[in-house]
């Protein structure tokens, strides 16, 4: 079959592999000693070449023995973590900070750009008829910004500011907007971020290059800041706004994928007694919530995909899309076979 | 009468000045227009040389006008927190991040390192009859521990780590202790210091000069770290060894005071979902709660004090002493007058 496969740094190749095989139930394959080898990724055992894909949905072919809660024909998202069921986080029940964890399509078992995939049937969520098989592949960055909002304290009627209008920042003000938010600040540079963060529903946008976004936050909120501030950029000069922009006793929550340290100034976050906190991808219940909210209305996420390509185009129009033109594209949807 | 009073950097003085008078019950002064002049401090107004001073108890000698839930000869301790009243975090309940808050003894107002002083009603706490006016002076800096512990995820059970032996961090082993912890582990590099923790109960002593935080915190805690830490030292290397050190969904509580930026890694505290919060000082019902554990018993802090001196020692006895000879002092006790 056909699949788009991660061989290295900037060598993403298009081409033939193999069908997956279905094989019985792979529930019991989670828990399983033969899922921690010492091979690469310590659940998969998978190292490159792997295909790519964390963020996707499909129609279910065929399944294994003992499994009766899908049929072939159904219409699915899948929530890609992979865990290993036995470390303390995951006894803990946050399975999302495993000690081992890893991505359908980033560390093994497939991924979303193929043909073909055989996942567990744990990762699976029932699409309700009124959403369609493309706003399945929006679940999985949706629920990102579902669990940041749902885990932080935020409440109905809070005031916030979300660093960042790309993609993670978006999902973040869907989510607020359908938890009852009705003051969203936005602090973003690109003019067409700024539009999208606007469309998809935020209450003001601060340019940041021109406006000075503690004072601006502080005007907007009774001179004294937000609620909660949500980092969706990752940015040194962002952070140390956000956590001024946020007033006493209130959190600042970083979502952002940050590729090395940050400072922080520990006094600020004493004098207002301010708190801080990471979030990680998203938990059992997350998925389920955020298709409710789009079967429901309440969440409407479709103008987030920007562009359809073909799996044969993922690397010509897809990524180098991502990176060159990224300002104007939020979700590039790669259709692989017919879709519905 | 005489005082100490701070005129400057390392400039201490032992002099005399006048006897502070009386006023209707400066309850009403706290919000006051008065209180908010545009001199020094936003709300004494004061301006060095101050009398110094905020960890204090001592015996009502008079009262004013409109007063009478205090009389001559009550024995009591002193909430030193200046605050506006009128600020945000004033009206949300937090005026320990009050945006204008300054301290007896600090910010004006007089200070306990006087012979008398005058202050409202509201910063007084009577003092049960088997609490000695020597433990009252130590309930300030008992109340900084207690108010960390208590606006901080810990929860009776829960295994910690606390950085730093030092007199905060013996203050906040104690309201640990007070509060029902079973697992404290120390991380403290004097000797002199790891004693102290050890007297006031702490379990587990790491030198972390000679042993791997991390790896022994893990150890001792199911594989996967302490529920919560406190840093209590302020020290870069500490606060790396401390976030890694607490399992997925911990908390690092900041009670230190830091000069300056520290770093942090931002994928720490987004793989495990782990949470940094900084503490201010106290709040209302703060004190009257270390008192009643000290009165109950559940907290002994009186090995605390390691030093008596009289108010004409204080620069020679007093802080040569705490620079020059620090491990071996937590609190050194200040005689001003006769004491009861
Ligand atoms: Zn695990
Ligand atoms: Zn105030």
């Amino acid at each position: 079959m056909n699949a788009v496969r991660f061989h290295g740094q900037n060598d993403l190749r298009y081409e033939k592999i193999p069908v997956p095989k279905i094989r019985p139930d792979l529930h019991e394959y989670l828990g399983g000693p033969s899922l921690c080898p010492t091979t690469p990724h310590p659940i998969t055992g998978e190292t490159v070449p792997l295909t790519f894909g964390h963020e996707f949905s499909g129609v279910v072919e065929d399944v294994g023995e003992g499994v009766s809660d899908y049929k072939p024909g159904d219409r699915v998202a899948i929530q890609p973590i992979i865990y290993c069921g036995t470390c303390g986080a995951c006894q803990e029940g946050v399975p999302n900070c495993c000690y081992s964890n890893g991505f359908v399509g980033l560390s093994g078992w497939g991924g979303g750009l193929a043909e073909h995939i055989v996942v567990p049937t744990t990762t699976l969520y029932h699409l309700p008829d009124n959403v369609p098989l493309e706003i399945g592949a929006l679940i999985e960055p949706l629920a990102v910004g579902w669990h940041a909002v749902k885990i932080s304290p935020f409440k109905k009627g809070d005031a916030v500011l979300v660093l960042g209008g790309g993609p993670i920042g978006i999902s973040t003000i869907l989510a607020l907007k359908a938890k009852g938010a009705d003051k969203i600040i936005v602090s973003e540079v690109s003019r067409k971020r700024q539009e999208f963060a606007k469309r998809f529903g935020c209450h003001y946008v601060i340019d940041p290059t021109k406006e000075d976004v503690v004072q601006r936050c502080r005007e907007l909120c009774d001179n004294q800041g937000v609620h909660v501030s949500f980092d969706c950029a990752g940015v040194q000069v962002g952070l140390d706004a956000a956590v001024q922009a946020t007033r006493a006793r209130g959190t600042i929550v970083n979502i952002a994928i940050w590729e090395k340290q940050c400072s922080i100034t520990p006094n600020m976050f004493c004098f207002k007694e301010r708190r801080y906190m990471g979030v990680a991808t998203y938990q059992i219940g997350d998925f389920q919530e955020v298709i409710d909210a789009i079967a429901s209305g309440s969440m409407k996420p479709h103008d987030m995909i920007t562009q359809r390509i073909k799996l044969n185009e993922v690397e010509e129009r897809g990524f180098k899309s991502l990176i060159h033109d990224k300002d104007n594209q939020v979700k590039i949807l790669v259709e692989v076979g017919g879709g519905k």
